[in-house]
């Protein structure tokens, strides 16, 4: 399997430039018969869009993002074939991107694409860019429909921002680090529940395993801890081993499973020398995209 | 890929239950001409077993890991085949272990492995118990010689045990525990050094959600993080940018990567009511599971 | 990998439905730089239309096969990134087909699809459609571009039709043939000429193993053969041994790479019921399709 | 997956030097609860090792292919966990071998494994030798079994050898043939009865891809062809489009499923100068190989 592909079962491939013609994904592997939720696609492609999050973006609310299938659905339901979907990059403006042509930007990625590749696509992040995460969404949308259909239920939210962990206070805190032109991060926490006993493997494709790769896979994850987690260490083995975070050696256990992973700041702020509005506080927008690549990997295990 | 094998340009097979036969591995990819250090082999064995750990218990002393290579390997070298090993269980006295015939052991999988697969090898853990990553341990040392022939270097050390984050204090600190009939977690850092720029890809196959798909593969571990991780929330953008972690974009960025992984206290303690003695920390152990897991990641990404 | 995706270092996915809205292909690990041919393209599209055919259909000759390139590649040149292009399907015209939604056809597997899925794409074939080749042949044609570079040529041609083997009356016997309504066979002969010696694995991953799975993947094929191939059995091992047929062991040996592959008729004939301009000899548009196939397995494996 | 291993549902890795230690193999994937028959496994290697047929050479009787199970097995019952097994090379004698140090055989992979590898295990074969496919006869039984159990047949036996097609010819024939110190080649009919409907996949997985990749990687196979195969080209679409062969459009139609596969002559003749007792037909031993190599792609397609 190649690098732009994740999963056996359900097996996801994405493509798309973030300033190119289109970005899309083909998913392969869904059996016939499930009729997608249009509605819930779009609120989820809202969700991560940022359109509804203080502080979001301009870019952010002029990405309409409306899903065009071109395979594997008829009337609505899948037929058991690949399932091709773009999403047009209505707003592709490689001129507003020109001076990238000549510049790499601090904490991107620029750099060592253009030093792996020998080639760049300057049009603004390219493959780089987050961009890319609303093809995940739309494909995780559908593993979140097949999963809710067996039980499973993943619910995601934040529960930090920059120091503050009251989440009433998480929009002021957001506001008031927009308006110093600088970002911060946040930590995000996931909750699966529903899902049967016996999910995941012992040895190498362990559960906590695969949820680590899928989510330690977005832009800007720095982290993933289960159950006690990082925090843990400080317990003795008497006070915390009844805790099993919902996975016993490798496998799911039948109890709740809770994971929390930590997004960094963005690095393009007005402090940074990026012109233009930002986002202040990516991790808001990461919540739905940790969601979907959590149903991705659990489709592919189950 | 099945899972009880990493990697697709090395791929490591590992098979084996703690009180059969044998544990072994297959180490499929491994071009020809790659002369072993079987004393580097004999001495990462060593570390893992525990011998020279103040508090290793009796059970990790009586395992004298020989190594008897089955193919591939002609005078020392390589012949680019498959190199299959096995380290033979010396020491497997089912009875002993007779009595867990019908019960479970509180913290450990066997309930899980029960109900996941209808029968249960109830012989000290069978496939769960952590003498499996032994195999990993040899597999893993080849890529480690592989990859130092390259250049790159990888070094994992305790940096904290419990509360404790000064390492002349960790014997202290274990065997404190150890005389409590308790258990205690402890944190691994590991650094990789000269590891050339564009090693990763930019989508799914970052290098973080490769290194941390290896890591959160061996048990115990509860949590993986790099560069800012965690403690990194709690900073602004405009403070923490400039640090990578050694990874932009999913992709190697030339500097030193560092990342930090969580081990939990081990569940058979005498204060759960397991008798005999006992690894009250089994971080320690671990230090060269990581580097050998890390080692194997890295070459399948390069 | 899943089903509808070919090869691990150049991954091609193929999707679409041969009456939806569009049939297409990602390609993923083509490196950056390559500067694709678009009049190689077209002309190969041309060739597995049939369009200089005697004896193609009407439908063929209706097939207008524009690529659009939504991904990968900028001003003409890939950019290291998945490539993604379709073609739509601009004569999709569903009620054509009307009567295909409660009738199965003979010799085609409409009927095993139903049983297989539990729902059928009635609209002319659907997946099974030899409409999907068209995406193979473009993908495959930047793998032949590929490997040109590299000095390596694939040439396809017919060495029978029929009972006929002089190709100066294969025209003549396909028209023979449409004029009464039936329909003939074909055997194809496809020689790789520059081959480097070393392509190919000794155990499963045996050169002709690996084009054999290729070629047999082709619709309408039924059997394949290299170097000596049926027609060895007549002869001692001292008469023949000398010919390798271009591999040995299952690797290059840098001589001429010759094997033949066998065409059936196509069922859809007036003769058997179907109504309309048929293909008397699909094994003629098939051609180009085993060089794309070929040219697919190949860059897989050097 | 690696070169050495067949399969994602039951991943078979072989490993072994015909002259080394041992042969050998790890079968990952085989569910709980399977009780092995061991006494078809014995059985199933002595077909193999031709002791049974005339003309079968002294270094095939002396073959004495004892099975030792390392893992994945408690009392004959597999466990769930990968089972590794290993055939002690009881008769390795480099010494005999020692004159190819510095010699290549005709007609036999040395050369290309020297070029691909720039070393050589010169001791019989190393990989390239037949003796690698009794390790693939053991993990074929066990899927035969699985398949036995799920009421699928499969059943190979020679239909030529030379011009001969008459079965009771054939051990005359051959016996000639090992006179005169030449060989010959055979083709050999393989049914598969029981297949349920479904199996196989549309595109690229197509079930006769599948057994073609599958029965291609035996040594010395040149040819494979099913339902009406080569000899087919003669006929009209009108009179042979009924005949299935027992796959429509990829996949299994409930109908018997009939293929074909050709083995060329031994190049290790006295003829051609390699003394010694020789086999004048590989293709007799290799029926059991044909029949293994099915098992293991159905089982894996199911």
């Amino acid at each position: 399997m190649n690098s732009n592909s994740f999963g056996d079962k359900w097996t996801f491939t994405s493509f798309g430039e973030s300033h190119g013609r289109a970005i899309g994904g083909v998913l392969d592997g869904v059996k016939a018969g499930l009729r997608i939720d249009f509605d819930l696609i779009r609120q989820e492609l809202s969700r991560r869009s940022g359109k509804d999050i203080i502080g979001a973006s301009a870019r952010a609310k002029s990405e309409a993002d409306e899903v065009e299938w071109l395979s594997g659905v008829l009337d609505g339901v899948t037929l058991g074939t690949p399932i091709a979907f773009i999403i047009r990059n209505t707003n592709a403006r490689p001129e507003d991107y020109e001076f990238l042509k000549h510049n790499y930007r601090v904490g991107h990625a620029d750099r060592v694409y253009e030093q792996k590749y020998g080639i760049r696509d300057w049009r603004g992040g390219g493959r780089a860019s987050a961009r890319e995460t609303a093809a995940r969404v739309v494909a995780g949308t559908l593993a979140k429909q097949e999963l809710a259909a067996k039980g499973v239920c993943i619910n995601a939210h934040l529960i930090q921002v920059g120091t503050e962990t009251n989440p009433d206070k998480f929009a002021e805190t957001i506001a008031s680090c927009q308006k110093d032109g600088d970002s911060i991060g946040g930590i995000i926490e996931c909750r699966i529940n529903g899902l049967p006993v016996g999910t995941g493997e012992p040895i190498f494709d362990k559960l906590q395993a695969h949820l680590a790769y899928a989510v330690m896979s977005i832009n800007a994850c720095k982290g993933f801890e289960y159950g006690t987690g990082f925090a843990g260490v400080t317990q003795p083995g008497s006070a915390i081993n009844h805790i099993s975070g919902g996975i016993s050696g490798g496998i799911s256990d039948g109890s709740e499973i809770v994971f929390r992973c930590v997004f960094k700041p963005t690095p393009s702020t007005p402090k940074a020398g990026v012109k233009g509005r930002h986002d202040a506080c990516v991790a808001t927008r990461a919540v739905p995209v940790v969601e979907a690549m959590t149903a991705l990997a659990l489709i592919n295990l189950i």
